[in-house]
């Protein structure tokens, strides 16, 4: 199938709707349980046999995942199983990856990643842990999303087994982490890691708890019991409320006229010609009350929560429906002390349930910006509010453009920028550093001395001295050096820019995050542009049609 | 060209050779001028004009580094420049890419940035600094070189400039570790970083000493003054021996005969049906005399120092010219307590130029095992001297094998692996820890406790246990695991086997250099591959042919 072939992809879904997932909450330990519907695919041409998994189905275990995240606070623990009796899952469909072309794989695996992470991060920081209970064969992606976990319990049944099949079966790399976890959070020694990948039938019972694969094999018969106390103790340790009530996720809203996407915030022009996505994030008209209770009454109504979310689905939706709009602008509109009040909320109410979630939600959503393959440019004008959590668009930029003054005929004064207290660390980035750390990595005492500027209004001049912005055109420079930049962009080559921005976005330390994004995804690109795995020999796609790969054997 | 056209590379050299470099020395400081020969390229096609580079001049320059290290314990600093008049560097040559296949474009990049990191480790750790003097535009592969010295000054003549003009005019990555030591080790802000990937003229003057791209800026008519006086400060601050005398790298005796290698110490025989290498290194027969007056004496007839080299070349040979050999067996043969005592004299005379150089040769040739794109298995047989530096090997190496127990029909004792104090972090992989300490991520103590068994010889049961060795079949199972295991590795896709390789091989952090060979590379290899670039109508193939490129517009 072509690659734009395949109709819009919505990313927004509600349990009323699942196709894939059970989920069950008892007490403070929620199960979600993988039951993928044979029939259930996003695309026709194949069935997800054996619970293996396409986009459509990722897409509903993201949805699991927040939802567990806001509308259940007394969920300290989940379990993840499957439903079927004999395979907890058997990975990505491979045929659905034998179908599918180079940008949707490669698209496919970043959101598969995401969620992983995302996964983690709720173990880690929502304090919401997960664990797997392994009922069955897992294999490839199976067992990638049991890496997530924290915890994996194995059933020692002779049936069970984890795999990462995907070098001698497929001829491509495990793509959602699998090789960086196994040797960089599970530690398996590399040796071992090794024969393990090459490893068709993988690995089950003692071995696989010795090698460091799964934490505990236990008997078929006591694995719910087991994986249940082990959830429970973890739920123990966490510190969500039990008696808290969450926030429901009511569908979001939003409407596509033609080349117009509308959110009640957010709002993107797409110009085709232009290969340009217009984004405009506007703030509040006033600022919120300063209390806790109206946060929570507010619920996804509350202007951070709801920003978080319709970026989200907005980067979501261009990311997979729009390749050719390779330049993403982003504008701010509003007031700048509006922004300033709600970034106070986020940051004194910090310590409660909800709003830590809200926060980790925008880290989350700037996270996707920032692995996202599109250059990303900020213009900063009359009219718009790029303070705090708005500033880190600017700061998650390629460039960004400020315009310096006013501009003709134009009443509204000079723009400015604004730090707040959530530009210091509340939203680091993969590599665990904030945007302005990351940015100020020859001088990081600039980072302190910036906090002497808190909640000051930076015109052109004191934002480029304090070194938050690229250019500082005055107005009439401006839409001759704008208006070229962006057909500059538009002339280079896709994948060209793709590299150079991956590479230059993360300077600095590196963390499992980023090797994952960053090595192993590059890797895992490249292999599925080589013949061997998806040329007209290649294992990818002649895998079930009985026929046999035929590789070059040359190695690169 | 097609890949295997090219007649075989020799990558040994001496300055009686070069074509492309001129070496001088003035006491402490030693210059090295690039004056690449037009029509002195390895393959034909194409003119090294502006001092374009190839794979030819980079091994001469390789050959530079070296000497400079052995041969001239008393230079101090290193100046590069051009020995031409209107250009400094305009990188590697872009018709010679153009017509390079896949493996030959990524095995060029590779050697490169292996010469690039020996600069560097020149600089840290030899004492020998490098310095570049930029008289002339400065581009691409040439501001690369650059970025791997210590410190570069300008001219600021209005000819000048330093650049990376590949995405804007080639559509692939600067290959040679530029994005990365731009914002890594230059600490150049991102979104200048940005601006500056995409700028086919680069930046010259003030505003490259402001954003870092270079660190001074200097009138013509006092470049060399300039430099010099910072290459003498610099070489004032080496502990480099001003009056000792340094060793001569004799020309290295390699004979090759049908599909077997032979150094003295080291042989190779390919078997080309399975695709395999089978090396074996060999240790001296009798023990060293204990004194630095006989290693200093013997020169490069000393064991430590022959096998680095025989080994160095034989990786680059192998890596170049056998691309179809995918598997690399390491044997070893000898005494353990041969290999043993050359260790002692490594370990007691560190604190010596030529010693430390020996050491740092052996470390490098190792790193480059660590990143060759061929699996590696070591082979732990009677007769066999793993010990030390050699079981260095065996820990590079993918899995080893070791037999347990002795072989029937052979009356050697069994086989035993021996730790020294060269393991214990000698050796750094380019991730900065030891073979050792990156097998035992899952438990740094065990290193600490192998201390407790230095100098024993450890059976295939100790080594097991220990952790030292992946399978210790006994002589009955031997035949059979080891052929299945090397057929089976043979059958499985180069390519996944390399991003396998790439991903499991560096567990733990990460450094400038692992990012370059990692997340850049990798990246670069994607890009090396699309459309875009090499494609019919790519930049990389229509470049200078005065057609345009044409890209698909689609980002990935």
């Amino acid at each position: 199938m072509a690659e734009n072939d395949h109709p819009r992809v919505d990313f927004r879904t509600d349990p009323s709707r699942y196709r894939h997932w059970k989920v069950a909450i008892d007490g403070r330990v929620a199960t979600v349980a993988m039951d993928v519907s044979e029939d259930g695919g996003l695309r026709p041409g194949y069935e997800l046999k054996l619970n293996s998994y396409d986009l459509g189905v990722d897409i509903e275990l993201y949805d699991v995942v927040q939802r567990l995240r806001f509308e259940h606070p007394e969920v300290a623990a989940v379990i993840l199983r499957s439903a079927k009796d004999r395979v907890f899952c058997a990975g990505a469909n491979i045929r659905m990856l034998s179908q599918s072309g180079h940008p949707w794989k490669v698209n496919f695996c970043k959101f598969t990643n995401e969620t992983r992470n995302a996964i983690e991060e709720a173990t880690a920081e929502s304090r919401q842990p997960w664990l797997t209970a392994i009922n069955g064969p897992c294999a490839g992606g199976g067992y990638e999303l049991a890496l997530a976990t924290e915890h994996i319990v194995m059933a020692d049944d002779g049936n069970t087994s984890v795999a990462l099949p995907e070098v001698p079966l497929l001829a491509v790399l495990p793509g959602t982490g699998g090789l960086t976890r196994l040797v960089d959070k599970r530690h398996v020694r590399r040796d071992r890691a090794d024969f393990f990948c090459t490893l068709e039938e993988g690995v089950k019972g003692k071995r696989a708890v010795d090698w460091g694969l799964v934490d505990e094999v236990v008997p078929r018969s006591t694995l719910d019991e087991t994986v249940t106390r082990r959830a429970e103790a973890l739920a123990a340790g966490s510190d969500r409320p039990a008696a808290a009530r969450g926030i429901a996720l009511t569908p979001l809203e939003r409407t596509i006229d033609g080349d117009r996407l509308v959110y009640r915030h957010v709002t993107c022009a797409l110009d085709r010609a232009r290969g340009v996505a217009e984004i405009t994030v506007a703030a509040p008209d006033a600022p919120p009350a300063d209390d806790l209770a109206s946060i929570h009454g507010l619920g996804c109504a509350f202007w951070p929560l709801a920003v978080a979310r319709e970026l989200d689905d907005l980067i979501l939706h261009l990311r997979t429906n729009e390749p050719e709009i390779g330049l993403w602008l982003f504008r701010t509109t509003g007031r700048a002390d509006v922004v300033e009040a709600y970034d106070r909320l986020l940051a004194d109410h910090q310590a409660d349930w909800l709003v830590r979630e809200i926060r980790l939600y925008l880290k989350r959503t700037l996270k996707r910006l920032d692995v996202s393959s599109r250059s990303i440019f900020a213009l900063i004008e009359p009219g718009s509010s790029f303070a705090g959590t708005l500033l880190e668009l600017a700061l998650a930029a390629d460039r960004s453009y400020m315009l310096d003054g006013r501009r003709q005929g134009d009443d509204r004064s000079a723009p400015g920028v604004r730090l707040t207290a959530m530009n210091f660390g509340a939203y680091p980035m993969a590599n665990g550093l904030s945007r302005l750390a990351g940015r100020f990595l020859a001088d990081p005492g600039r980072v302190d001395d910036l906090k002497g500027r808190l909640g000051q209004d930076l015109d052109a001049t004191a934002a480029e001295e304090a070194g938050l912005v690229t250019f500082t055109p005055d107005d009439i420079d401006w839409d001759d050096e704008v208006r070229m930049a962006i057909e500059e962009r538009a002339a280079f080559s896709p994948d060209a820019l793709t590299g150079m921005e991956a590479s230059l976005r993360f300077a600095g330390p590196e963390t499992m995050e980023t090797k994952i994004f960053a090595r192993l995804s590059a890797w895992q690109n490249w292999v599925f542009q080589r013949p061997n795995a998806v040329g007209p020999k290649g294992a990818l796609r002649v895998y079930g049609t009985g026929e046999r790969s035929e590789y070059d054997r040359r190695r690169v």
